[in-house]
């Protein structure tokens, strides 16, 4: 029996929501605002944010595409060109009707009557409406495509029900939008996007994801295709963790994006959009998050190393505390992942074992303790964040922590070690993710079963279907609801389907993912 | 007489305010976005606010500052509580009052009478408010001081005139906010940021600026002392590139910042808080562009260097292309001001001249040609933007572009050359600063003649006041709006006033700096 008493007071099998929420106050990341379904990115919350920006910023540019910003504020006006946009996005927005407050005579503000916008403006909920614009005048001939874009930026949709990263009013995200001459190149770049997302999810997140396709019914207002990685959360759910798309010629002639191709004649350009947001934090959380807190990927880590001296307000202390930035000075003299370790020496005041613990909360991948014992001595014990607690000689937690150590002050293992964490939790990731995934379920009733009576985390399903469309899609769709599953997607490369459709019993077409998500 | 033909149509000397225009569009900064008060900032203007983001966010992280994410929207109530800050905010501000749109059965959308907020949101022109509300919440005690954080960010102020860069609707910025225990404390951490300002516009933005305390009439809504540094654009009008203002404890007032100190009592924190925006690349414009168009400081610079392949759309252009980046990677082995040279090859299909012109226009440091000639050839002829125009052997431009050259592929001078424009971008700035300050200017008469008749850029006049407050400040502050003239700052440790005051004939007190100004 595990003698583990753990940092957490809730553990992910009792109650994992309960648990997520626990995570997040205790790692520090973010925190409700007050103001209705925003948060507070909070630093260790927003360092992780800077460190995905950072790689997923250096894939983007390696591209080719460039960094623009265009405006917060969107006339109404171009939301009712696209008539599905119009559809899907012009429901829950923020609506900026006045410039001006004045007082209310008693103390208070209004919105003054007098300072009424003519038009009324929404705070943007994506920017293809808005971008369009800006290539409309930007594109003239064939010689300015491919046009390649993207903004980092703050968008806003009014969610009835928050989660934080999850599901906010307000979040962070980047948004790819690029035109071309043709299907073909669009199609290409929709699919670059969505592979340079597998390979920072992947790579960087150390999350596994599928790749695939949406069904129609979950294709983004106004897209001609969607496609999206999925990734499990350890409680068998999936999280859509970004997604391409292809988007015809729809905003083309909604916007009037023209360009004159090689033969002379006008043609409407094929545009794509593509998007990541804050919310891949909480697939960072509910992947690699245990029972004692979050574990941070390395390369995504603010800090990699954090140095810990044991401080106790005694004559000590200032020897402890230059040992400390000695050996974090050291430590930056090695590279891992094509950077310099990043070390933090924590200086503050508070007691030792606190602290530790709000380290290992926060999941730093390695922890290196200073004692006074050690100031003289050539060893440094040191926690890895993946190996938290001691096994004994039966194989067993003891519940005590396990402590390693670099000898000599050679830290020259330091980005082997960091290497290994990182491949580590995503080979954990995705050892169960794939062992969470049951094929060759050709009954509907049995979908049904292993929902409803297969466990608590009962994973993903991959079933096959004949891709049907209009009622019939819809009637699947709402089957579907009735027992709380959606359709992820239609894995890219998956086997051909040689079945029958497991809701028509028509001959299936393909196969696609059907799971709870978030 | 110079035979020059400049690259722009509107010189600086014949329309300031056209000229500046001109470069923006030239070297395709940013755009008007069609929303009002609003602009699209493009890939090369981006490009440069990326860079200072990059190393003013360097200098605020090596401060100890985190950077964190408060909300987008504000509630009214928060700017209630401070009165000043009401006073000087509360008038311009886009207000959310609905989150529903619906159709109006014509064809368009309006706001969902339904969906009206029972309290309207603010977007926000600044978030001392907000992020006070926090700082309630994250300080109890004195060992949670100091609190040093900082968001980047867009806000908004409804802007009834604007102008690209120098004042829009929305714009980008940092905003530090930190709160301390004692006054001098927080003074400290108000020069702390005010001295980063001043070494990152002067070290990294090429810059020369004045950093000194704002007159009580210009200080910001709430703030106890509002600190600046101010540029000379080439207009001769001072710019306000940066404000870093010590709050007191009145913002701790409003939301509740307390801790416990060190004896067992509760005290209300002193904080303050501290901006740089897309302003400063208006400043970059109006100090370093010239009529040929911008010329960017490398350090700022997206490419240090560009490599034009004179491609014909013929047998030769595979060759130069593998040449030209054959010379980039050799150019990227070089490393300047800390980092690896930028170096970019235009591959585009676009003529030769026009692309050489864009480059020249978007004032890249070094451009570097690479024709047919030049393919076997180890001499590779390059432009320093700095010195484009050619003098001839009698000192004179000749109309020319001025052509240097690499030796034998050989770059190892692209560091110290890079230096050097940096160096000497920023010292042509601070010569024709320092020859366009008047001092010693003692009678009001004398000012208003400099101003009126002291030819087209006058620069700015020092003179001397006894800082007269209440009444007598506004007079002050009206007399000098009668000739256009606004108190910039007083400058942090000039020499002592030893005369009267010019506006009120009393023992004079301190220098200060008067100047028009955007």
């Amino acid at each position: 029996m595990s003698q583990i008493r753990h940092a957490l007071d809730v553990k992910r099998e009792d109650d994992f929501a309960k648990w997520y929420q626990e995570v997040i106050s205790a790692a520090d990341l973010a925190e409700e605002s007050g103001v209705r379904g925003c948060m507070v990115i909070k630093p260790w919350g927003y360092g992780i944010w800077e460190r995905i920006q950072r790689l997923m910023d250096d894939r983007i540019k390696a591209a080719g595409v460039s960094n623009c910003y265009f405006p917060l504020f969107i006339p109404l006006a171009n939301f009712t060109r696209e008539a599905e946009h119009v559809e899907g996005f012009a429901k829950e927005m923020a609506v900026v009707t006045h410039h001006r407050l004045i007082s209310d005579g008693k103390g208070g503000l209004i919105p003054d009557p007098e300072a009424k916008l003519e038009e009324p403006l929404v705070v943007r909920p994506t920017s293809e409406t808005i971008i369009g614009d800006a290539m409309a005048r930007w594109v003239q001939s064939w010689r300015d495509l491919p046009l390649l874009t993207n903004q980092w930026a703050n968008v806003v949709r009014w969610e009835m029900r928050t989660r934080m990263f999850l599901r906010t009013s307000e979040f962070l995200w980047q948004e790819g939008h690029t035109a071309h001459e043709t299907r073909e190149d669009a199609l290409a770049e929709t699919h670059r996007a969505l592979e340079m997302y597998r390979a920072c999810a992947e790579d960087d997140l150390a999350l596994p994801v599928i790749a695939g396709e949406k069904p129609e019914n979950e294709r983004f207002p106004g897209a001609v295709e969607t496609w999206s990685i999925e990734a499990m959360m350890q409680d068998g759910k999936a999280l859509q963790a970004g997604t391409s798309h292809y988007l015809g010629t729809n905003f083309a002639h909604a916007a009037g994006i023209q360009y004159q191709d090689r033969e002379g004649s006008q043609q409407y350009c094929h545009t794509t959009s593509w998007g990541v947001s804050t919310r891949l934090i909480g697939g960072v959380i509910m992947t690699h998050g245990d029972d004692d807190g979050l574990r941070v990927p390395p390369k995504i880590a603010p800090y990699q190393v954090v140095i810990l001296p044991r401080l106790t307000g005694k004559g000590d202390d200032d020897l402890l505390l230059s040992k400390a930035e000695f050996l974090a000075s050291l430590l930056r003299t090695y590279s891992v992942f094509d950077e310099k370790v990043r070390v933090f020496v924590d200086k503050s005041t508070a007691k030792f074992a606190p602290k530790n613990w709000d380290w290992i909360r926060k999941g730093v991948p390695l922890i290196l303790h200073i004692g006074p014992r050690d100031i003289a001595g050539a060893v440094v014990p040191y926690v890895r964040r993946d190996q938290l607690w001691n096994v004994d000689v039966y194989g067993e937690y003891d519940g005590m922590i396990q402590y390693n150590q670099f000898q000599e002050t050679d830290f020259s293992s330091v980005p082997s070690i960091l290497e290994q964490i990182q491949q580590g939790l995503f080979e954990d990731a995705r050892t169960r993710r794939d062992a969470n995934i049951t094929r060759g379920v050709a009954q509907w009733q049995a979908v049904v079963d292993h929902f409803e009576k297969g466990g608590k985390f009962p994973g993903w399903v991959e079933v096959e279907w004949a891709k049907p469309t209009g009622a019939a899609l819809d009637a699947v769709v709402e089957k579907l609801k009735a027992v709380k599953l959606t359709i992820r997607n239609v894995p890219r490369g998956s086997e051909p389907a040689g079945g029958t459709c497991i809701f028509t019993g028509e001959p299936a077409v393909e196969r696609i993912l059907v799971a709870r998500a978030y």
